[in-house]
């Protein structure tokens, strides 16, 4: 399936989308969106297991959990909103209100999501003045600025989108750089991203769509193994182009974007120099196989190492080793490819004493660990450990 | 209980030691330690939980369960033999009969640890001709040397020991500064310890003791979440003194000297600038507390604001609600000491705008997490996150 990544959030037939300056970051950037579609817009959404939640994920998992009826989506960068207490959510409350006013809609038809520090009072009136400038510039072009606004550390704006052959649109944007680990009730990163689509569509279908695609796609990286108290991802549906999908061609064009928009996230992961690909198998099930991929892709040790081009390969079989999944040493094979031919490094528990630091050098990595066992295969991707992710997270607040 | 540095591992009656150069080491540094207690001596050992396990580590496991009756510990340093097939096995073994001969005892009395790069074979004819003239250099003062042969990226060697009021000497030697995250058998980090005591000891009490002893120390260190393919912590006792230790007494020795060694190991963490202490409490149970204070102490991004002196203190709470224990946000305080007070920055889930930047710039902090439900405290230690970390790591083989 194409994606093509001029087609953003407001692509989709129905949906109009804004992006403005309300305040929030303190030096004028963009760092409010709005997303709107027409009445019947029905949606479904994918929220943090994190036991912290920011106040806009209780708001917005709540209205989701009460009905699928809901038609505007406010982000606002620049501070998270979690761990906030009751202002928190009566600033959520008051977005919600300011939204649904200048919108003509229920406050409950309004679900919000906020990202940046933790711990911050979040002033819902420069929320709510902004949510009154985004509407009154709402258009059919505005998905771009909205994909500006919704940025923190982020260096570029991230959007995604693909139509399908009967003419249904899917776009998108995400936003995602740090504390990047979704799993989202089904994800680990903040990571936040709305999609939007055209097609009529049964909200337990788009539910079911969409839950299948976060798991094969923003559940599959991770940047540092901090998920985030506000990962949410939205997936609403406008049906303006009065064409009921195939469930499972729109639930495929789903996961290509989100595919591409977590491949867009990896690409810019704080500091990142390259990108790592773990793929495991022969862990007893495709469960066990995860577990020990996501452990190998949040090890700092394999981390580092890719960032120096180090070939420190048994820091991988370190890692596995640590996923509480049993298996035997003696019949692992782990295979490196970088730029050209894969190459062995390990068959049946031995070392081939093949030199691997080519291969390591490579911009894109990956480790294909078989640990001789049954089961299907899993692959977690994540980013290299850098001096410069260090560097940016010792000084995100101050 | 007062613990001096000045005390190692052959500082207790019937030990002696030795550290020299065999050639793993390309430089020529010391990299090769042997220690040896005299006939009658027992032992009691705590080894990495990671499945996969260092050649050596296989080798001493299985002694110790088939016998308490060990005397003699020889330990490598810049190579694992880890992830080294069946020549890693043999290597073992060649080294115990090397030491066997050298020192007169059967093989089976020789423990073997190794620590260094892995999946790199261990070339047994240095380790073995090492290990003969290691045999010809041992000293009661040859603990210092010892010491010195067990660093691989230390800085600094790390010996504690105390002597009890009747007279009763328990002493040791550690080394670990990354890779450091120990769950010794019953720990996490590539950490080895090797401990002597010259007390009357029963084997089944010095097992105890010991366990105890690692769980409330090196199982409560971690500097990079990540637990060794050859984490070994020996305790061996002489009866040389002819002193039967009351067993709480001699546990609380081991302990105290265990808990220097750990603290040590810390202040020696790669890259490491500071310390940051993690307590956590009313999290229902000890069990659960000590999962959150993991996962606050293992968090890059904790360890990185931590690094900046950032009071970015929200990345405590998104970690800790990561540990898969329920707790209520709402109930929640956080509490942070650097130098001078502790500065409340949430209380019942509410922030109180407190400034924690002073205390944050601390070279020791300290963040006491209560979850607001019952349960005992737990503590972990923990290191901050440099770039100098991610240098040294990124470039430790090549």
């Amino acid at each position: 399936m194409t994606v093509d990544r001029g087609l953003g959030v407001s692509a989709a037939a129905g949906f109009s989308a804004a992006g403005v300056a309300c305040g929030v970051k303190p030096a004028g950037e963009l760092d409010l969106a709005v997303v709107v579609g027409p009445p019947g817009t029905v949606a479904a959404g994918a929220f943090t297991t994190n036991v912290v939640v920011a106040a806009p994920v209780v708001w917005s998992r709540a209205r989701l959990a009460a009905s699928p009826a809901a038609r505007v989506v406010v982000v606002n960068s620049g501070n998270a909103n979690a761990c906030t207490g009751p202002a928190g959510h009566r600033a959520v409350r008051a977005t919600a209100e300011r939204a649904a006013a200048a919108l003509g809609c229920p406050p409950e038809q309004v679900l919000v999501c906020s990202t940046g520090v933790i711990g911050v009072p979040l002033d819902a009136e420069l929320v709510g003045d902004g949510v009154a400038k985004a509407a009154a510039n709402l258009g059919r072009r505005g998905g771009r600025d909205a994909a500006e606004a919704i940025r923190t550390t982020d260096t570029v704006a991230k959007q995604a989108g693909t139509v399908l052959p009967g003419g249904v649109t899917v776009g998108g944007m995400a936003k995602g750089a740090a504390m990047l680990a979704p799993a989202l009730a089904t994800a680990h990163a903040t990571m936040l991203a709305v999609l939007t689509t055209d097609a009529l569509a049964d909200p337990a279908a788009l539910c079911a769509g969409l839950a299948a695609a976060v798991e094969e796609s923003f559940n599959r990286i991770t940047v540092d193994g901090a998920q985030s108290t506000n990962d949410t991802v939205l997936l609403l549906a406008s049906g303006a182009s009065g064409t009921r999908a195939d469930p499972e061609e729109l639930a495929g064009a789903v996961l290509a974007v989100c595919d591409d928009l977590a491949t867009q996230m990896l690409a810019d992961a704080e500091g990142g120099t390259k990108v790592i690909r773990v793929e495991v198998g022969g862990a007893g099930s495709a469960e066990a196989a995860l577990a020990v991929a996501r452990r190998v892709a949040d090890s700092p040790l394999v981390k580092a190492a890719a960032y120096g081009g180090d070939p420190n390969w048994g820091r991988v079989l370190q890692a596995a080793g640590t996923a509480g999944v049993a298996f035997d040493p003696d019949a692992v094979h782990l295979e490196l490819s970088g730029e050209g031919q894969p190459v062995v490094l390990l068959r049946d528990g031995v070392p081939t004493g093949a030199d691997g630091s080519a291969a390591m050098a490579a911009p894109q990595i990956a480790f294909r660990l078989d640990l001789g066992g049954q089961g299907r295969w899993a692959c977690v991707r994540t980013a290299d450990l850098t001096p410069e992710y260090v560097r940016l997270n010792s000084e995100y607040t101050t």
